[in-house]
């Protein structure tokens, strides 16, 4: 999602001026299928007069007008098709037989039957398409839904969180069935709605006429209706069109730039996928000597250069899918085929067969994958210190630990070596080390991205995190990877993920609540840290936000139960008994302390089975402290961690240290939260050195998006607070 | 559910004769509140227009004419009331602000505000009820709804399905908004729905009749409309009201009636609670002659006849509750406030000072408690041979096993002394007693009943049972209890459970679909055994179903992984370590060889974790196997148990006998499978005893109602079978 940009206005719009941000706006085109306006399918069946029905089609142009200006700004766009899977599954007995039991009816053919186009209304036959004017373009969402609303049986509603949309534009067939029983949906859940009445058209003149009638009724029942007109005079006025950004570098000395920015670049045919590689290559070979402990392995150039030219052929042309040759990192416990992966634990390596589905989810979507990064051993620690392929340090100091575990990730990003790395985070590796390296780092709520081809820490902890630089970067990732895997054990099944309600002024106007640690568990942080956090939350009630109580102890007492209790014992059997019992000796000193003494004192079953019990109490206590819909808070605040130790300090302290850094993340995973540090500016320490701060935003489990929302305007105002003060 | 009716017809209708079967037909009453239709409410203001707005009062009379109809014959009855709470976090900003933002608008005042009958639409204010006229009676379904549809934020589809609802007719205000987009929602997952023209209304006569035109329009888009003169003659015309059931002898000698039958006896005011008490602890005086071994506390009766009185007098000249004056009985494992409990083990005894949150559902809906039965000490058995209170038999035979471990509890619903019971399923508990008593034990999904009050066996795996004659009456308890605990951590948040399309033709004509284990799983029963099942099955196929493969390799290991992993070990964390340490050679025999047995080989925590992924891997197996949108299969169907021993039998071998019995119950927790126990006939065993046969149909989590719907169809499809053979 794109800083949200000013709004825009279609004046004549009933029951009055329907306005809305750009940014956060789709456009919606409701089943303009083949079956629907092309002569043979579903649709003709249904309206039974060819001179009515022909009328539908003629929306087409108007609707592919607007479909051209919101992907020439790269809006959100979302197609929907009503069908059924081919064993009609889906397909309720009533909807199958209502229309053709009449017994005068005109329905000689029902769902499911053959036509001319295939069987009617079946996904994958020819006339379950969209017709070719509007086929959808890569990255944008295509909603297959079994009603004619577009809410039963779909993952839409998630969709749109995600995006952060808060307005829709409808377009599509028919009004007075699918596209106003859209809308009525859509309302109910907060979103704006406005139907452009040139871009609609149905099987009945007076419905059409009403159907829009009662939508804007009552002074704005539903929604508003406008006309493409109207947008198009709208858009010619956005400052969006009026002044043209000026033209930045083609890719500036100081490293890559935001994903859209190099999209954006692609598109307009500026730069090719090969100018990016080189430049890519150009600066993590120049970085080798600032810092040679960030790679584990780094892809030849020559090879990646072959996959961008492969790739700038594929799309000649053609739309460009969201990823678009943008280089990215893989934190080296994450498969990529055929390459080594190694936990940076020489004695673990394995060559996989198969891409982490991450993995594959990204190189679908175009990204170009660089190299794999370094990592505390066996993703075991938050320091960056832990790893026999050297210790990486801080992007802002070469005294400053980077973090970890996801070390060598956080720095390939903060040194804009890359644009995004796909790391992971189990009991902080993912957010630590992006707020010592001022980046971003987002660790989604458990089992909504596919742990599939990732080296298993604690398995039923584990998630795949983004690193980026920006918010909108780490979203538009997070966008890509998260989705259902069938094969993932430990994947949420869609439907039980939560859904809320949208505020259509988003968190800067409509306001969001945020807790924050009781001092008493703040004072772990140096004095220094804990007068940048006060700082911070004072900037988040800038903007938004508003403070308030929360019991702050479950969190503290479920932090505990991961590292003082029988929890991270699970962390062995994943790893695997036997390779820790005969290989220990070899592993990394400070590694084989921990999991030494570990294995020297194993809980008991019973330890483990009365500690599960207290994570089951406590984190159903958490999904009530961030239940919004009974008083609950939008995001718990706290700093990312308590101090930024030097590599000496933390050499000579690597447990208890460790550990301490991890006060505000250990329990995230635990609870079942979600999480992003936000970077929050910077500081000068007592030696003089600048280094970055970031808090950390936890939303509760599967409120993803929410914490993208809040994320994002928290992230503008730590930028305007350095630019003010 | 009773027993599917006769369809009626509404000859009338549009676009042609809308068919229904009374027993599945909901009748749905929307917002009809006095916001909507009193003056000073929401309504007022939205409509603006007072001449207009005072015809919706009018159409109260035949709404409460058609809610009077389906009052008398105990048919369901849904309403619905738009609102939002106090503190309006369900209240969407597009909502609160649009009307009121019209620049020309008549929206003077907005939801939440304060206006004449109290805040607009906010949920506890006078404005916000209901009208007196339709005020719901208890056991009505009340849903609270923050949108115009009725499905977002609300239980409403969860609900449909628990009752097996096919079919609605709509009424309510206003046609134009919430009872069209209702409508539409329910017809997208399914209903047959039909809107009773005289009984709806909106703000705009236009907008009114072409809402009505689109329902039905294109020969039944969204379905029917029809009349309430038309309902009313069909009505009329029903078998239902022309042939009075033949008047059945008060309290007949062989025991209660089904619960539906004796709350219409109540409501006719030929028996009062009084009169059932009495003669409920006449039989069970009766039976303690022929079983001493039911009951381990059985009320006083003349504190139970104080209570039937006060029951009484409370609802005097006043609607019913729906377990109005029903006599149950509780398992010893769950609390009833100032009642020991024992779980059959007076070293573990003691008095809890509140209801087991079960129990306080049924007694606020009008039962009757009677005493605590008789259970496998601990709930630890599938024999019902385990317990100091002494071993119950069968109700068909004294030498048998009455199976257990809730063993009292079969047999006080299988000799008709109560009419349900609660008991408890953590591997066949509830099910292998009721298969050996001719009962139903239904086994609700895990975390669907509160297990608040209810000693633990495994926590994780533990839930609530129903026991009770037949299927409609469980399903009836099923529905008072199965309500989201939030104190329960172990409940499952009500949006995470599953959903699906109603097929409005019911499980005998619409299908289903049901997979049986293997021949080589089956051998372990004896061969009467097996072909008792054998003959079960071909009785599935002769009532609707059919057959299909699946594979069962993943529920055979997940029992194994209960019995012969580490799982099962929990049991003693849940009981107490200490206890069992230092009591352990005061238990029951059986119990001290088990519990000692287990305390001396402990698994290791690395063995739990190993165990608990193959449980997480299996679980998603199974979930997939009764994934129906994508090819699942509706139900598992299983025989109960494997064989049917005499108590002699199985004191002489009360171990290994005991793990067999429970071939087919143990994993159904472990992969979090719901389940029945349907009576499938009786048969002669080798020595001429009649006994009871039983099947058990699992569901996929969540699938309770569809395993209700399927498992009505096999009873009485078996009950033909018994009496056509």
């Amino acid at each position: 999602m794109p800083p949200r940009t000013p709004l825009l206005s279609l004046p004549n719009a009933r029951p009055y001026a329907f306005q809305f941000p750009l940014s956060t706006t789709a456009l919606i085109i409701i089943d303009i299928q083949r079956d629907f306006v092309d002569p043979g399918g579903f649709g003709e069946v249904q309206c039974g007069n060819d001179e009515i029905f022909s009328r539908a089609r003629a929306i087409v142009p108007a609707v592919k007008r607007v479909l051209d200006a919101f992907r020439s700004f790269g809006g959100h766009v979302i197609h929907t098709r009503e069908g059924h899977q081919p064993d009609l599954a889906d397909l309720p007995a009533s909807k199958r037989l209502r229309q053709i039991s009449a017994p005068n009816g005109h329905h000689g053919i029902g769902i499911g039957d053959q036509g001319p186009m295939g069987r009617l209304l079946v996904r994958g036959e020819y006339g379950h398409d969209i017709i070719e004017e509007l086929t959808p373009w890569p990255g944008e969402t295509v909603i297959d839904k079994p009603g004619k609303g577009s809410f039963w049986g779909t993952d839409i509603h998630r969709v749109l969180l995600a995006r952060g949309v808060t307005h829709l534009l409808f377009a599509g067939v028919t009004t007075e069935c699918c596209v106003t029983s859209t809308l009525r949906e859509c309302n109910d859940r907060g979103y704006q709605c406005c139907i452009l009445d040139d871009c609609t058209q149905g099987f009945d003149a007076q419905q059409v006429t009403t159907s829009l009638d009662i939508v804007c009724g009552q002074d704005g029942l539903f929604g508003f209706i406008g006309s493409s007109p109207d947008f198009f005079d709208a858009m010619n006025k956005s400052q969006l069109q009026a002044t043209p950004p000026a033209t930045p570098p083609l890719l500036a000395d100081d490293g890559l730039p935001p994903i859209t920015e190099l999209l954006s670049r692609y598109k307009k045919g500026i730069i090719s996928p090969v100018d990016v590689v080189n430049y890519t290559f150009d600066r993590i070979e120049q970085y080798k000597s600032i810092d040679p402990a960030v790679w584990i392995h780094i892809e030849p150039r020559e090879k990646v250069l072959a996959a961008a030219e492969k790739l700038a052929i594929r799309y000649s042309g053609k739309p460009l899918p969201p990823l678009f040759g943008v280089p990215f990192s893989v934190k080296d416990t994450i498969d990529v085929q055929g390459i080594v992966t190694t936990a940076a634990c020489p004695q673990y390596a394995y060559t996989p067969s198969t891409h982490a589905l991450a993995v594959q989810h990204v190189l679908d979507a175009g990204g170009i994958f660089i190299g794999k990064a370094n990592l505390d051993q066996l993703a075991t620690g938050l320091s960056g210190c832990r790893s026999p392929y050297g210790i990486p340090h801080s992007v802002f100091s070469e005294k400053h630990i980077s973090g970890g575990s996801s070390s060598g990730s956080v720095v390939s990003v903060g040194a804009k070596l890359v644009s995004f790395g796909l790391a992971t985070d189990t009991a902080g590796s993912g957010r630590v080390p992006a707020a010592f390296n001022g980046v971003v780092g987002f660790k989604p709520t458990k089992g909504t991205v596919s742990a599939r081809g990732l080296v298993p820490a604690c398995r039923t902890l584990d998630t795949i995190t983004v690193v980026a630089p920006t918010i909108p970067d780490a979203r538009r990732v997070w966008q890509i990877i998260a989705k259902h895997d069938p094969a993932d054990p430990f994947s949420k099944l869609p439907h039980t993920l939560v859904t809320w309600k949208s505020d259509f002024r988003g968190p800067r106007l409509g306001g969001f609540t945020f807790a924050v640690p009781p001092q008493s568990s703040l004072e772990v942080c140096t004095p220094q840290y804990q007068d940048l956090f006060a700082r911070a939350v004072q900037t988040l009630r800038s903007c938004g936000g508003r403070l308030v109580g929360v019991d702050y102890k479950p969190f503290e007492v479920a932090g505990d139960l991961l590292y003082e209790g029988a929890l991270l014992h699970e962390r062995m059997t994943c790893i695997g008994l036997e390779f820790l019992q005969t290989k220990l000796d070899e592993l990394h000193p400070v590694i084989k302390a921990l999991f030494g003494g570990a294995l020297a004192n194993p809980p008991s079953a019973y330890d483990v089975f009365r500690d599960q019990a207290l994570q089951i109490q406590l984190t159903r206590t958490a999904q009530q402290t961030f239940d919004t819909l009974r008083g609950g808070i939008d995001v718990l605040v706290v700093p990312t961690t308590t101090q930024h130790p030097t590599i000496e300090q933390m050499v000579a302290d690597p447990l208890k240290l460790n550990s301490k850094l991890g006060t505000f993340t250990h329990y995230a995973n635990v609870v079942d939260l979600c999480g992003v540090n936000v970077p929050a500016g910077t500081y000068v320490d007592g030696e003089g050195v600048r280094l970055p701060f970031g808090i950390t935003m936890l939303g509760g489990s599967g409120y993803d998006a929410k914490v993208f929302d809040i994320a994002g305007v928290a992230e503008e105002a730590f930028r305007e607070a350095v630019k003010g003060g």
